[in-house]
């Protein structure tokens, strides 16, 4: 039997998915599983999506161009231009989903042993990506202390060397839901340009971020233009992630021709889906507005209710929709196994996401978790009971600090 | 502006849809463009499948497993059957198209260096994501003339070295059509035997074979079964190439494995197309005997016309529906660029796809082209005329052989 190849072996599992067997026998079993470790929001897709589906009246579910849409990429510009990111069509290219985007990003851009810097606790499938390109993320630690505040540039320039090529952030990020400054966005825009960097900014969260910080764009630092790519996707503007519809945008038509080739190689992005985005596209200001007041009514419910049970501490995220919490367990990966085999709740368990997952570190984050609140309000609220009291019976509970 | 990689700049431009802009600007002059370039029947998607679309009744189109839904995966299990493909829904793994399931049983597989055997002309875009991989195609020649059969089993034994890890097929063939014998599918068995190699062996054209001649699956060879990794597609079956649904199917569990940790990290294949896809496996027999008959007669009209056309030559494809086809030209891409940017007959051109790139062999198939026989029989009748006409005008025609 031929063995598998070395890449597929050291692909991470993936921490937000790899629990899903344990939680279907769960169910199997008749308990009931509070999903606060996946990215699915409960929110509605908006209902002029919906009904472009409804409407569809083709005879032949053809390709698309490999590029997207032209009707689509157009008027993505002008969904842009009102978060002052200035892009014509044709520096437009969709993507089967916002992950597709960040492989060919990578795959166009990086060579094998080729470099990134990312700072961490970082979205998981990120390395998946850089192994299937074969290049190499290198971390740079953010601390639930500091509330997963940037460290400073110095820490940046001490992984810098002759292989770098790229840094990455996501931003409104994904765990942590940090909210990058516009002097952290500055000393980016500065390193990148020192030291001619590519810049993967994944950017998919921009619609949720609750403070009254400004929302600052990779694309609106000036002088790194040919220098940013841009990561997007509108599975979770939309409630859409089944669609499978993103985007990758750039002012550089040499790797925007990179990428084009991965494209055609896979023919092109789904025709329904992107049907059903660019309907979406349409939806009135009713439909974001619902949705931003119901993740800040969710936020707070779930942060306050977080910090409230006892040895558990959640920094108040500032934009996306997940927060990563610190819990007085040994391992969160043992623990959130338990919630899954071993304890119910009144027949209810809790499922979240082991934050290890998201580091590189050895050791770090192992008693954090990532926490999404995509779950209705009375549902958190009975997920915080839930886990409050897992976290009372767990055998491998630490001492409170 | 940091460099684009080295893969990047590899990468092959697709050999069917890179002189798409060319199309475009003839239609834009108003010139009417017959498409015999690409795959993409003209014929409809079975009615219960666009049924589906329509009904779908969701308010959220959420994500799917990353293996893709078990009912559908469960569906399938009968769908093989009936070819005597003997499969669990645990052997299936749902992906993006075809194109997917191709790159990721490459990633899982293949170590970068690694060399792939796979008999040429062949599908360009498993060049394209050889490259993604960081494997080596090496190709073995098989000849118009000859009508594409493979040669014998010592041209194999030639290219194998210590890197040789599989052996990838196309059968029914894109872009010849040849169907592999029973003499060739146990050669191909016994080599994969003998060296422990992978077969990737893509079969999304089973449906369309016009000889008497028995399908024979890679699944259906005996003491191989670890070794085979089916790669499958709804796109040509149901004319659904738009929805991006595909399979890669494996009896081998590391393997499957591994695929999975790439199917985690893309999160998800398409929901809807699942949901559409799931439905057309219950297209009555009369949706795929009406379709097998139109192809019959276009093939007939395809291959009589071409051999009619003075310094033409096809051999009679046994499936698929493409020929690749000799033309009287110096180069056949010059010739196809030339139709689309300077001819037209009575306001009308055609689009072929350059055989040269199925080919890496350097000037192998310069003067054959790809022609899909995906158009309705008036119009592949008209786009006859027309290519007779261009072949007449074209100013870098041949001597007739």
């Amino acid at each position: 039997m031929p063995e598998i190849s070395v890449r597929g072996l050291e692909m991470p599992e993936s921490p937000i998915r790899k629990l899903a067997p344990l939680a279907a026998a769960a169910k199997q079993r008749g308990i009931k599983v509070y999903h606060l470790n996946i990215g699915q929001p409960d929110l509605p897709t908006p209902q002029v999506g919906l009904d472009a589906l409804k409407h569809i009246d083709r005879k032949i579910l053809e390709y698309s161009p490999s590029q997207g849409y032209l009707s689509y990429r157009t008027k993505l510009v002008d969904y842009y231009a009102k978060y002052n990111i200035q892009v014509t069509p044709d520096d437009i290219i969709i993507t089967s989903g916002g992950s597709e985007a960040v492989l060919f990003a990578f795959m166009s851009c990086l060579n094998p042993g080729d470099e990134i810097i990312v700072p961490e606790p970082a979205y998981a499938n990120y390395m998946a990506f850089a192994i299937s390109a074969g290049a190499k993320i290198r971390t740079i630690a953010t601390t639930i202390e500091e509330g997963f505040s940037l460290p400073k540039v110095e820490k940046f320039e001490e992984l810098i060397n002759d292989r770098t090529r790229a840094i990455m952030i996501c931003n409104p990020n994904n765990p942590t839901g940090y909210l990058y400054t516009r002097r952290e966005m500055n000393q980016i825009r500065d390193l990148v340009k020192k030291y001619d960097l590519y810049l993967f900014s994944d950017e998919v969260y921009r619609e949720y971020i609750y403070t009254g910080s400004p929302y600052i764009s990779a694309m609106h630092l000036k002088g790194i233009e040919q220098n940013v790519i841009l990561i997007d996707s509108v599975s979770k503007r939309y409630s859409e992630c089944g669609i499978r519809i993103g985007a990758l945008i750039t002012k550089n038509a040499e790797v925007r021709k990179a990428v084009m080739k991965f494209c055609q190689a896979r023919l092109s992005p789904p025709l329904i889906g992107q049907i059903v985005a660019e309907a979406s596209l349409d939806a009135p200001e009713s439909y974001y507005r619902d949705v931003y007041d119901e993740y800040v009514e969710r936020r707070k419910c779930l942060i306050d209710g977080l910090n409230r049970i006892p040895g558990v501490y959640s920094p108040i995220p500032m934009g996306a929709f997940y927060t990563v919490a610190q819990l007085p367990v040994d391992d969160s990966e043992k623990f959130c196994r338990w919630c899954l085999e071993t304890f119910n709740y009144e027949g209810e368990t809790v499922m979240l996401a082991p934050a290890a997952g998201f580091y590189t570190t050895p050791g770090a984050g192992i008693n954090q978790v990532r926490i999404a609140y995509v779950l209705k309000k009375e549902d958190l609220e009975r997920a915080l009971v839930v886990l409050s009291k897992a976290l009372e019976a767990y055998p491998g509970r630490t001492e409170l600090r």
